[in-house]
C-alpha cells in the first residue's frame, strides 16, 4: 500500500512557478493582467504573459482476446506499479497518435486504435487523461525503456492493489463493466485530490 | 471569406520558443535530453527541461429548444466571426468546469452540462478542442467582454460562412446530424492544417 500511496501524492508532476521570462530573461511578476481574472507570470520588461494550462495525458487499453496489456513502471512517479501505456501528449501529434506512440514506447506494441473510451479530469495535478480502446496486432511486445515488464492479464488477474494511477484503475473498471454488458461507451469522470494522511 | 481565411492561419496562437530558463534565468539550449527523442529547451545551468505540451480548449453547445447559442467574437483571432463559447482550459478546473466558465464569461449564460460531444485534435496549433452538450437554464444571456453579440440560431439560420473556427463548424454539423437522427454520440476528429494559398 505504501507504493500506491506514494503515487497519489498531490503536487507530483506540478510545474514550478516561473521566476524569469522565458522570452527575454527579465524577472516576472505574478499578477492579474488587465482584462483577466487570474494570476499570471507577467514580464514587466517585454510584456509577455506566460499562461499555464492543464496537460493532456494519452494512452490505450491494448486488448488481446480476453486479456489486457499492462506495463510495470521503471520510472517515477509510481516506480514498480502497473499501468496502462500512457504519457504526456507531445506537440504536433493528435491524441490518437500520442496514444499509439506511448503504447509503442512503453510496451513496444503495435495496436489498431478503437474509439475514445475515457476522459478523466485530474485537476489536482493539472492533467486530463484520455484512453482509447485498442486491439493488439500481434503478441510481439515487451518492456520499453520506461517499463520493467509488460504482461497480458485476464480480468481476474488484474493486480488492482498495484495499479499506479487512479485514472488507470478507473478506466480498467469501466472497461470490464462495459465488456460484461456487451456495449462500450465513452465515459467522462473527474478525480478530486485525496485528502492527505 | 477574408474573415474566415484569416482565422485559419496556421501558426496563430503558437507559443514562441524559449530563450531563457524560467526557473533560473540562464539561457536555454534546444537539444534532445538523454533518454528522450525530442528537442526540448534545456537549461545548462540548473538542469531544468522545459516541456511544451498541447493545450485543451473547452466549450459548450448551449441549446434552448431547437436553437443554439452562438457568440460573435470581440477579440482576435477571428474578430467578428461567430463561434460557440469556448476557450483555453485553466489549471485547477475540470474540462466540464472550464466549459461552463467559458460559457458564463463569453455569453453570460448559465447552462446544465450534458455529455461530452466532440474531441477534435488540431495538431497544427497544438490544441485539443472539447465541446460538451449543454442546456440553457434561461434566456438571460448577453455578450461578455470577449463577445460583440450573443444570439440564438435555428439550424437554418446558422451563419456557416462566418463561423470562426473549423472545430466549431465541425461540432455544429455533427450536432445537427445527430439531432436529425435522434441519437447523440461522442465524436472524435482530427483537423489537419490547411495548405497555404
Amino acid at each position: 500500500m505504501a507504493l500506491i500511496a506514494r503515487c497519489y501524492t498531490s503536487g507530483v508532476n506540478l510545474r514550478p512557478n516561473a521566476n524569469f521570462c522565458s522570452a527575454c530573461g527579465h524577472g516576472v511578476t505574478r499578477r492579474v493582467p488587465p482584462g483577466d481574472s487570474r494570476l499570471r507570470d507577467c514580464c514587466e520588461s517585454c510584456g509577455a504573459i506566460h499562461y499555464v494550462n492543464p496537460r493532456p495525458v494519452v494512452g490505450t487499453i491494448p486488448v488481446w482476446g480476453e486479456q489486457v496489456l499492462l506495463c510495470r513502471r521503471a520510472i517515477e512517479p509510481c516506480y514498480g506499479a502497473w499501468t496502462l501505456p500512457a504519457g504526456f501528449m507531445e506537440v504536433g501529434e493528435t491524441t490518437a497518435e500520442g496514444a499509439c506512440r506511448e503504447t509503442a514506447e512503453e510496451a513496444l506494441a503495435r495496436v489498431e486504435l478503437g474509439p475514445l473510451f475515457t476522459l478523466i479530469d485530474v485537476p489536482g495535478v493539472e492533467q486530463v487523461h484520455l484512453f482509447y480502446r485498442a486491439r493488439l496486432l500481434d503478441q510481439d511486445f515487451g518492456p520499453g525503456e520506461e517499463s520493467l515488464e509488460v504482461k497480458l492479464f485476464a480480468e481476474n488477474e488484474i493486480p488492482w492493489e498495484e495499479i499506479g494511477f487512479r485514472t488507470v484503475s478507473t478506466t480498467l473498471r469501466l472497461f470490464f463493466e462495459d465488456r460484461a454488458r456487451g456495449s462500450f461507451g465513452t465515459h467522462t469522470r473527474a478525480l478530486q485530490p485525496r485528502t492527505p494522511g
